[in-house]
């Protein structure tokens, strides 16, 4: 408080706008909270007399130029108290506590003790001292925190005495001084680091200003039914029609919605008094302000009221705060009651907020007993036993015990178990290991990366950050949406897809123009992608297929063959079980599109690494042992993402395509018996040139023709490529020639682009994020600078090649909101992502698309 | 012989041009025979009557329509003798064998008997026959080639009955069913398959055409001196001026050059009888007229003559073909005198032969004992004794005991072993692998992925391919010219760089126009790269300079290191020893730029992974084995060409990199004190966005200015980035912003362009060569449509962030003649490859330049 005298104001930059019907108060210039007072005062609501500073003025403010306080008090009726509140562009950004009472003093309180007691006159001086001390003047809080308000008189007194002593000066005692230095503190605390950091943390821009309202106060205390609250319409919980808040006789501000403060309910209630009993007429009128805000504003909002001796005035109002269903809901009745169209209630729904309500979560109320936290892989919550191996995890599921698989990382061998788990736990990995990409495809919750717990699986023990031990068999809980692991089973919430959720995206279908298919490799995947409405089968990885019991060991006897003969035999074995795995798929989705990748995977994941399996295959296979360690040495790589495989395989062993392709046609015919004709779309990995496409096509094509002639029926089907190395993209014009579709494989693209494997990233990738190195992590969010770069390239050739070839994005990114608008933009005909992903795209997508029309109307 | 009877010609196609002065005939329509012997006639030579038919003329024989033969023999002395020869554009393409003495039969016999005598007559008819049944009419070769040729009479009349049996026919007596015959057959042979693939080896197109030339016999037998012979001006093997080759009295075509047919010498000689003092006369006119085709023809040619009857007729004259030494000599005599520009001079080498000079070779006419074949991965060859371990090839080089060092494969722990061995050989491996890279590198002969030998490292033996043991100690000769092993130790040729080639070096220089650096490692390499006359050093690596004994332990001191502070202890330790390496280097370069790449490996590449290593290091370190070996194994990576390397440890472990540019900038001044100021570059490898240049350069910076303070004195340098992501190729605009050069590092791009690991791509890059999936292999020839479009953008969008930049290519495919057209067309300012390709390189781009001015001229 180095200088409370006011200073001359610059007309130029002071911006001081008492708020009426006509003023010029905008949200990008005053803020949310000074625009919505003043569509209130528009409403003719009674809004008491209030002043809006500008962004601009407030940054003056910080800076140390005050615009002319006595000009500002000179607004408001002489000796009233005010109230200051912050007013940011977006509410959600925060800012500075509201100070009430400013312009408080021994005359005013000699005043006010005859108005409305002495007591509460006291009180409500005390109280601004205690706020003024602490935030404006920044005393120590300690010294008046404990200052008893239940004594006003002596504690008022101990207050003032108490700052005398603090600041070394008398409180002021000047209405002008006072909110002289009430405006420059919220002023310098918005331009302060922390607060900066935070608010960016929120998505704000590092030059988002900040407003403030000025408004007289409605006492709220004094003779006749004196009180404040605050009032809703709706339940911010589950969105359904309901009003609610509280209301408190003699007090201010939000002191009804403190616990234990003897609020009353607001509609007559069986659970006890309410303001409808007490005072039928203001609450009427409330109801009727309420309800002509909710039509007028566009939303459901929060109202802030007081009466005083029996008068309501409307003090503020923000948009209910209100959990991911409940928005939900409150879109699709704000259209259904054709208060706004169906084009906005789509827009007001966040597409990532979706994930909340496919997927059990913990309750928001619930204690949670933190044991571990990660990377929140894949959204949801599940309590379960812990389990170390995926054969326990089976085991457990047989008897019908969830079950939490805890693994250092995952690998194809432990599909199973995940799909037999609840929920997966995993020390290692980020958001595209195996464990987080699986998770997300099987609606698995799942914590990965949660290095700071220590994983001892031959211990069969886990040990929280905290040094709690636990054993197989604990309970604990994933909570994969806020990326936490939890001791024990705290209380959970159902996914809910209610009709509104239905409703919602059934509206969002009709307005985007990018269609949104699902990665889906078995029927369950299937399932959930059908039941979430996608466009079809955008990826289907076959090898996953291989992994069964059974097929594993056929498997392996292929992979070791002598001859191509052996290896076809082998084939032989798995050709009905390939078969059987399409008919299923088709059969679900009949009447769409499934796009099949054929094997990619290099072969010697199929092997064992460790002494037991090599010992088991050697029995198997009727080998020495060292002769199975020796080959399956041989045919380890030193870079296996860079190696033998995809078509590299269909290339050199072209026998596994081949069988592949013979299940693909022959499900073909069979699911084509009973219904709709299929149109398998089979698409080729890695190819990096023109000549491998050719090569495989040829192929394929032959087994098709002899399969058309064995079976004496006739089908179609669309041979594309998965455009997933660079030179693929820079080469696509010629690629496209022999495809009827490329479908951009993000992942490996990415790695490729970048000389990084995502498997390997996960040492330095969050020290990369950290420094801004990278601004994201190319894995989880789509690069468009470099990758997107490549992909604009690769589908230009591939249009030059063939106009109007079918172009797609699958992989990791297809359900990200900024992909989705990357692929829309360059022209993309679908995405294609995770099933539980399917309803974030879906609405993402449209939101895109209304966006793009409103820009361009 | 289905139908010898001359069908009707076709004027349109059929294309039977008599050789004049001023017949249009071409190489690219007649093939290069026929145009020679044109010259010849030009030149007024002796040259017998001579017809041309064209490459469609021959390939409508093949196909069955033939010329007028009437009207082909009556250009010729009714009753004469032909002969048939091929005539390619290119004579390597090969073609069919010439046929002699087309037109014999009984009338001719009868009159030639009378001319040149009986015997000599039916020799010739004798001579006919076989051939004509052998190679025309294909009968059994082995009826035909017993029959003796010393009882002429006899052996005549056994032969016309064996073919009458064998054909089912009497055997022609009409010259025109003959000569029919004998284009046809010849025709047809060209276009067989395996002579067509034959000469696509030798990279003749699939569409290559065959010329044929007939001429009148000049008969070399008969009264008076007769004879035929081949002359030339040069030594084939030196290309010193020596008057060489054969003449043999009463004998036909190139009969003089069988061993053991008493043939003499041309020149006047002391080993025996010569044509010189036989025809004097006959003599000096031939060298008139070898003399005249030298300057005229401007070329050395081998002429074949007959005389008959002492006249002297030229039949034909080819380019000598001869040693790439002698190729070298060659064209520099020509130039000198005056023959050829000094630019037709470059332009008559072929830039890959010039390996040959550059290294030892085994002697072209030594025995080979071939125990083993692999690729020849690095030119020169060398006889040493067998060794399995890198520490034992240093053993035996201290005791100056040339030894092969013989390994499965190479990795960076055995650099020093290979710099101690005369040779390498290893089982696995191509021409990218470390030991074929390293070896290039070195000049060190490399046979590499030699798999059917058998290697027994730990049993110390090798097994040949057929099945000889060869124990270590045992004396073998690795030839990494032809890629072959040989037993013992066969006679060697010494490299010889002589004045011819230093000459034609000087004139290649003054020719070209892009820059050639090398990429240079070791002080050794330097050297070399500096007697190369290489343009500076555009790569020198830094990493093999920590795997020196004494130096490695500090290393893995460092990477075991837990704080920073430890690191920097031990790098502190390495400065020194940096910082002399770099002085070395830059003493050896004095006046030429350096480019250093900082430390671009994984660390995990340098700790063990064997138990002994393991137990050694924790011993070191003085801490557990099983914590060593928890720390090793947590290091290891799934795809470490995709990992944590580059700028990525020099982002997040930025001591490395810090302590290295201490000792670059430490060195400058060092070195800079005796002589002239040394600009070093610094090079950033792996970037894959232009903020880690940023971070870099700042550290970098700081350093210098340290470094600058601390020593009171200044320097200059340089800051450049590796360009090897796709990524950065992409970026490469913002990249430049903060890089003064851009130096493309096609290695790395060309395994993220393909998504191809260069270690893996050995299992299957002989097949996918040979299928023709790729060209060819593309580490080894710069991919210039995928590979090449990304350095395309990089290069176009770097020169976008800064007008001018440096640009150049380093690595693997620096030194390849197709990937300096490539790099010199796309607009790079130099390229940098291994020291001993500098001088293959210097000729290729002058080639370039020459062609690229006479085509622009």
């Amino acid at each position: 408080m180095d200088d409370a005298a006011p200073q001359k104001p610059d007309p130029d930059d002071i911006d001081v706008t008492p708020i009426t019907p006509t003023a010029r108060v905008q949200s990008p210039t005053h803020g949310g909270r000074a625009k919505c007072l003043q569509r209130l005062v528009r409403l003719d609501l009674p809004v008491p007399r209030t002043v809006a500073l500008s962004f601009r003025t407030v940054h003056r403010i910080a800076a140390g130029r005050l615009p002319d306080i006595d000009a500002l008090l000179a607004e408001f009726n002489p000796g009233a108290l005010l109230c200051v509140r912050p007013s940011s562009e977006d509410p959600d950004w925060g800012g500075p506590g509201a100070v009430l009472n400013v312009g408080m003093n021994a005359a005013v309180l000699e005043r006010l003790s005859a108005q409305i007691g002495v007591d509460a006159a006291h009180r409500l001086y005390l109280r601004f001292v205690q706020g003024y001390a602490i935030h404006v003047a920044r005393l120590d809080p300690d010294v008046f925190e404990e200052i008893d308000a239940e004594t006003p008189v002596t504690g008022l007194r101990t207050a003032l005495a108490a700052y005398e002593e603090e600041a070394e000066e008398p409180f002021p005692d000047s209405p002008a001084v006072q909110l002289a230095a009430v405006l420059r503190s919220m002023a310098r605390a918005w331009e302060g680091t922390s607060a900066r950091l935070l608010r960016q943390g929120k998505g704000a821009p590092a030059d988002a200003g900040l407003g403030l309202v000025v408004q007289e106060m409605a006492l709220g205390l004094g003779p006749g039914e004196c009180g404040s609250g605050v009032l809703q319409l709706v339940n911010p919980q589950t969105g359904l029609p309901q009003i609610t808040g509280r209301y408190l006789s003699q007090s201010q501000g939000r002191d009804a919605l403190r616990q234990g403060a003897g609020s009353l309910y607001l509609e007559r209630d069986p659970r006890g008094p309410s303001l409808e009993e007490l005072a039928p007429a203001a609450f009427a009128e409330l109801l009727r302000h309420a309800d002509l805000m909710r039509r007028r504003l566009r939303a459901e909002m929060q109202i802030e009221f007081t009466i005083e001796n029996g008068r309501l005035h409307i003090l503020d109002g923000i948009v209910v705060p209100m959990t991911s269903r409940a928005a939900v809901r409150t879109a699709v009745r704000l259209a259904e009651d054709g208060i706004i169209t169906r084009e906005e209630a789509i827009l007001r729904v966040e597409p990532r907020a979706l994930s909340e309500l496919l997927h059990r979560q913990v309750a928001p109320d619930a204690r949670r007993d933190t044991i571990g936290r990660g990377v929140a892989a894949s959204p949801g919550a599940a309590t379960g036993r812990i389990v170390f191996t995926a054969a326990d995890a089976q085991a457990l599921a047989a008897r019908d015990e969830p079950c939490i698989l805890v693994r250092r990382e995952t690998s194809p061998e432990d599909v199973r178990g995940m799909h037999a788990a609840v929920a997966v736990l995993t020390e290692k990995g980020g958001m595209t290991s195996h464990a987080a990409v699986i998770g997300r495809g099987l609606g698995l919750p799942c914590v990965v990366g949660a290095g700071r717990m220590r994983f001892h699986p031959r211990r069969r023990m886990l040990v929280s950050e905290d040094g709690r031990t636990f054993q197989e068999g604990d309970a604990i809980t994933v909570d994969g949406t806020s990326g936490t692991v939890l001791a024990g089973a705290p209380p959970m919430v159902e996914a809910m897809l209610d009709d509104s959720f239905r409703t919602l995206m059934s509206w969002a279908d009709a307005a985007r123009d990018i269609d949104i298919r699902a990665n889906a490799d078995t029927p369950a995947d299937a399932q959930t992608a059908r039941n979430f409405d996608a466009g079809g089968i955008g990826l289907c990885r076959t090898e996953h297929m291989f992994f069964e019991p059974g097929r594993l060991t056929v498997m392996r006897e292929m992979i070791f063959a002598e001859t191509a003969a052996d290896r076809r035999a082998a084939l032989e074995q798995l050709l009905p079980m390939q078969r059987d795995d399409f008919v299923q798929l088709f059969r679900i989705m009949t009447g769409l599109p499934v796009c099949i990748r054929l094997f990619d995977p290099p072969l010697h994941e199929f092997l064992p690494t460790d002494r037991a399996g090599l010992r088991d295959l050697a029995e198997a296979l009727s080998l020495p042992v060292s002769d199975v360690t020796r080959r399956v040495e041989n045919m380890g790589e030193y870079n296996p993402m860079l190696g033998m495989r995809g078509v590299r395989l269909g290339v050199t062993v072209p026998e596994i395509y081949d069988m592949q392709a013979r299940a693909i046609f022959e499900a073909t015919l069979e699911a084509s018996r009973d219904g709709a004709p299929v149109v398998p779309e089979v698409m080729i990995p890695l190819v990096s040139t023109p000549r491998e496409v050719e090569i495989v096509k040829t192929r394929i094509d032959a087994v098709a023709a002899a399969v058309r002639v064995e079976h004496g029926r006739d089908f179609t089907y669309r041979l594309g490529v998965m455009v997933e190395t660079p030179r693929a993209c820079l080469l696509a014009d010629r690629i496209a020639q022999h495809a009827h579709f490329l479908s951009f494989g993000t992942n490996d693209l990415t790695q490729m682009t970048y000389g990084l494997s995502r498997d390997d990233a996960g040492r330095f990738m969050s020290d990369y994020v950290s420094q801004h190195v990278f601004d994201e992590d190319p894995f989880h969010v789509l690069d468009t600078e470099g990758v997107g770069a490549l992909l604009k390239i690769g589908l230009a050739r591939g249009r030059e090649g063939r106009p109007g070839i079918t172009a797609s994005i699958c992989g990791e990114h297809g359900g990200n909101p900024e992909s989705i608008a990357f692929c829309r933009a360059a022209g993309f005909d679908y995405v294609s992502c995770s099933p539980f992903r399917v309803p974030v795209a879906r609405l993402a997508a449209a939101q895109l698309a209304i966006r793009h029309r409103t820009e361009h109307a």
